[in-house]
């Protein structure tokens, strides 16, 4: 089996804070240097472009799946681009596609994503400053969400989730 | 323009409590007795279930939006089923064909349809005993997501929201 | 079960010739006057604009799959909007939805339909004037597609097939 | 801009012939060799499986886009598996996220696929020994649709149509 492991960052675009900007590029990175391939929704915008570019600084493998037909709007470090012309449909294809979801930051669609992760028995990371998103995501399952501080964390999480 | 007005119900299927479910038949009868379109998941089951069979007892008119590809696990209560096949990618669908979107009870896959909802700048009424759900989404979304205690509220809501 | 029997009638929108257009409505009417609900890709052009108007000047019930994600650009004759935001992915929708595929005319987008009725094991009816399509699709599947001349031919199949 | 070039192979799974799964695994080779990533259906079987071993064969990267999600089924050559669950509906998928689609073979999914391309401006080079295909679909689209006996030539197009 060649099959890669995948690991999804969702998060904001227009509405992401520097600081949801500073953790995706930091978990971009750092999920290159493990060697495991970055996941996201490929746009040219707040955590998805971030996370793009820290794994590149990191010689990483990128994939983006795209709401749209074609590659306006694409973040510039996506390798390998999914067209699929879905809108936020696609969010569903992000989270299956996805050995393990970190969701950084908060907002409506990465809160479609958390709770299509968990729908579909996914283990999801929440990296976010906003509690109301760690009560509610908790009280649905509290089994398989975990909550950190610092990408260093999440991607703890990660390998232990893998092993 | 012939279009009639669709109101989405959506809840939990195999989780939802007795009283979702009591909730989502009345709702189905007052939907169906303002001269609206019921629209739900479609299922056999839960609040899917419960609103389509409140909706058919005051002779209203039911549209399913069904995560299969065939009527295996349909609610008999469903007049007009719509079969994607595509899992909970079609949640997506239920929201943007929904007029306003009214959450009875909470789930993992209804946490997705009023994160969707408000991400596509739909109305979300919630009618559900769960704090966190209130709280999360509110912070989301103050000024689209509306809070009530009974379906007669929810449907006064839906009436001020068509107007 | 209430589920209503569903028809399906596909062909081109701005490539529709006028004889498509003549052959749609009278589709659309025959259908209504069955008593069963017409379901198209939704758009106010070529063969689903002519259907939906047929059908509704029988007193039908038209439901309209939309590619889009609002009501621009949507037949004025559709009942029930159900908007998909999926571009020509819908196209599988709306061939899983119908109980008969009727396909009326031909082109890209229709060959796209036809091709994945016969995947999902459906039966097409072919009412087109377009020789290439018809050895073709035949040639795929020899028993599950018919060729007729007349809207007339096309219901007296249909019936067939249902019975 | 980091984008990589991605070439579609698009054929039958269980219905493939033995010339159709040995041209299959000639266009992954091919693919590969010039440095583009391979693109397919995913699955385990047929053209979709044989370009995937091909591709590997001459050390290059695929990626597959399942109809599915899991990797029950899935091709052991695919390297980046994205999981959709949508059934035929990925099909479009396949199609908007390729740069030129090759159909290798035919059959009822591979129609699907060639005429959702050509509906997306896309072009297309047919590689089969079924002249109603061949037919066909140069009566939908003679401009865009090129027709080939070998992979070798198919490969030619490509770069043609690339540069």
């Amino acid at each position: 089996m060649n099959r890669k492991i995948l690991i999804g960052v969702m998060g904001p675009g227009a509405g992401a804070s520097e600081v949801d900007r500073k953790n995706a590029y930091e978990l971009g990175k750092l999920i290159a240097q493990e060697g495991w391939v970055l996941l996201t929704g490929g746009r040219n915008m707040g955590v998805m472009d971030a996370a793009n570019q820290g794994a590149k600084a990191a010689n990483g493998l990128t994939v983006g799946i795209l709401p749209t037909d074609s590659d306006r709007g694409i973040s510039d470090a996506v390798d390998i681009a999914i067209f699929t012309d879905m809108g936020s449909a696609r969010n569903n294809i992000n989270v299956l596609s996805s050995d393990v979801v970190i969701a950084c930051g908060m907002g409506t669609g990465t809160a479609s994503e958390v709770a299509l992760a968990l729908k579909a028995n996914k283990s999801v990371i929440l990296l976010s400053e906003h509690p109301e998103s760690q009560q509610f995501f908790k009280s649905l399952s509290a089994a398989r969400v975990s909550i950190v501080q610092t990408p260093v964390d999440a991607i703890a999480i990660v390998k232990d989730l893998l092993s």
